[in-house]
């Protein structure tokens, strides 16, 4: 006997259970596979929803993707914290970006011409502003961009509402690895392709949409036809989380640093706690804390608060984002029939969950999914058939 | 019903085991009070067992102590690794001494003549030869001295086989705090004081012997007469553990650094782990881990060892030495009849653990002490009565 839903999610990070949410709440039977929900890439995840603050040169395209899903931030915390209750923690207190030494201004003066080039709502503040607005900030910093649009989650809190919310709208959980996609026909051949379900160990599980949400390991399973298999690798990222006293923060928004070339960013919670993070290194699916990286994180965090230092230090963790050959995510149809992919979010899955969710109730229920993530298809990658 | 003894020990780490060990070797019934033996600041000890290394000027009474209980280590390891089966990680590998700058090799210098003049056996190596013995030392460390009598023991180990040695001897383990110590009369009044025994939560202990080896607690036990509370302090000590290869181990010995003025060190052990420490802190009873302690022991020791940062930091933790006045232990009789000191031990608890012990013992079968301990008794702080 196998089981059967409207659709199957593969991955219960932020991206699959926010789309298997999204989905159920639209009345849909959804089924997540997972070993541990939760528990990968978005439990280590800082948790700024920074478009403006992290925009690069030569990724406008996905500038204009972040914008988008930032926008519907308010209302899908809201609808989220409406279905279980909970705070989940979405502070709109904004993100405050400094640089350390001149090379670092030269930089920041870079990125703010090219904030406002874009047409991007940021302010310059002198060195004596920023210690104004943050007095823990280094007094050697030089100066400072304030960009209030950039907001933060609380991402354990985010991952732990989602997983209530899909429960209380009745879907069910499979903690067990998805070992393959269970795919009929070829895709270019008479008749095509079209999903059937999800093998899990010794269960199969069948569903007429199957969603491939399963971070860098999206690529991994078994049953994908060639040109389906998406080019997803992990980027590892170590990040810090040190305590201090609540009803003093050091902190009453996000700094972002810019150190000697290098970035570090440093998250204020409501309890207290300070996330430092992160590193960016190719490394396979190695998740092992190194000493190397909490040196340069520390180090670069008391280069902008000098008073890290002081706090105790509670947690050393790596996580693998899903990196993708152009940043940016892979979101939706492939030439499977009903095989949807929704990976590939590199640095913005928490940022881009209420998009990327949107899009995926979109395509499963047979709508037009948001035009913000049509230039996203995965099948920009496909190569041509042979 | 009060269970009866002839001899509790109050604090079961490095100290208070090896006293009960050898006490019970020696035929006597006797109960160990700690709700958790093992797990204070013996836990957190690298285990380097090095007089020499770490000798300072104006401690060298302390030196004459230290060199004598390094003496026992051998027969104490083979004695104690024989009773319980099981391999302690004794070492006799040697401890490297190197600077990393010209203010530090001037201290080196300085360090080795005191050596010399204090007859002790250190050989001078050019930084050359400090990289022949150990290429994982960084290139610009300026020299170093080795002292192959200085050596380690893995203080995991050494304390776990305390346990089973104690126990399997016949030891009793009270898992509560003890609270007030049970003393009859008082010093200096006719009759003298007597200790009768232990209290511990809602149970009395009797015994006609209590040896207080509580560590940095010793002094806070209830019922202590004035006169008789040791002046001990604790001394915050926080130590990373990071792991690499064990069959490609970064060190072949223990090395210390200075570096700046500083101290680190770090001890290989046989599984590839290596014990970076330690901070030297006066907090209070306070054991959190700060960032900046962890900061300042990966700095120094990437300084010393640049290959640190490819390891994994798998453990940090903080322990608090029982510091007192003049940085020696207090080992020995008070003016209470049968209530014996063993604390004060600073950062030689484990070194001086065989010395302890034996004294300990002995004093409790109303045998003569090892005379080296003679200038440690507790009576030295004992202010004149008024």
């Amino acid at each position: 006997m196998t089981p059967r839903y409207d659709a199957i999610v593969v991955g219960g990070g932020a991206i699959g259970l926010s789309s298997a949410w999204r989905m159920a709440r639209a009345g849909m039977e959804v089924a997540v596979v997972d070993p541990e929900p939760g528990r990968g890439a978005s439990w280590v995840a800082a948790g700024m929803l920074g478009p403006v603050s992290e925009v690069h040169y030569g990724e406008e395209g996905l500038l204009a993707l972040t914008m988008a899903s930032a926008r519907r931030w308010p209302s899908f915390a809201a609808e989220l914290e409406a279905d279980t209750g909970s705070d989940i923690g979405y502070r709109t207190t904004g993100t405050l970006v400094v640089d350390v030494d001149d090379g670092d201004r030269a930089w920041s003066e870079d990125l703010f011409r090219f904030q406002c080039s874009l047409g991007l709502e940021v302010e310059r503040l002198s060195s004596r502003r920023v210690r104004e607005l943050e007095p823990a900030v280094a007094p050697g910093v030089r100066s400072g961009l304030l960009v209030k649009g950039d907001h933060q989650v609380q991402t354990r809190r985010f991952v732990s509402a989602l997983l209530a919310a899909a429960a209380k709208r009745g879907v069910t959980f499979h903690h067990q690895p998805a070992t393959a996609v269970d795919v009929d026909g070829a895709p270019g051949t008479a008749g095509g392709a079209t999903v059937r379900g999800v093998h899990c160990d010794g269960t199969q599980l069948g569903a007429p949409v199957v969603v491939l949400a399963a971070g860098c390991w999206s690529g991994s399973l078994a049953g994908l036809p060639d040109g389906v298999v998406p080019p997803v690798r992990p980027v590892k990222g170590q990040i810090l989380r040190l305590s201090g006293d609540a009803e003093r923060p050091l902190l009453g928004r996000s700094v972002r640093g810019l150190v000697q070339g290098a970035s570090v960013y440093l998250v204020p919670r409501a309890d207290g706690t300070l996330v430092v993070g992160a590193t960016m290194e190719e490394q396979g699916f190695d998740t092992t804390v190194t000493a190397g990286a909490v040196y340069e994180l520390l180090r670069d965090a008391r280069r902008v608060v000098p008073g890290v230092t002081e706090l105790a230090l509670i947690e050393a963790r790596a996580g693998l984002r899903p990196g993708s050959p152009d940043n940016a995510p892979l979101v939706g149809a492939t030439t499977v029939d009903g095989l949807l992919l929704a990976t590939g979010h590199y640095r913005n899955g928490i940022l881009l969950s209420p998009l990327t969710a949107d899009t995926v109730a979109a395509l499963a229920a047979g709508h037009e999914p948001p035009a913000e993530m049509a230039p996203f298809r995965p099948t920009r990658f496909a190569t041509a058939p042979s």
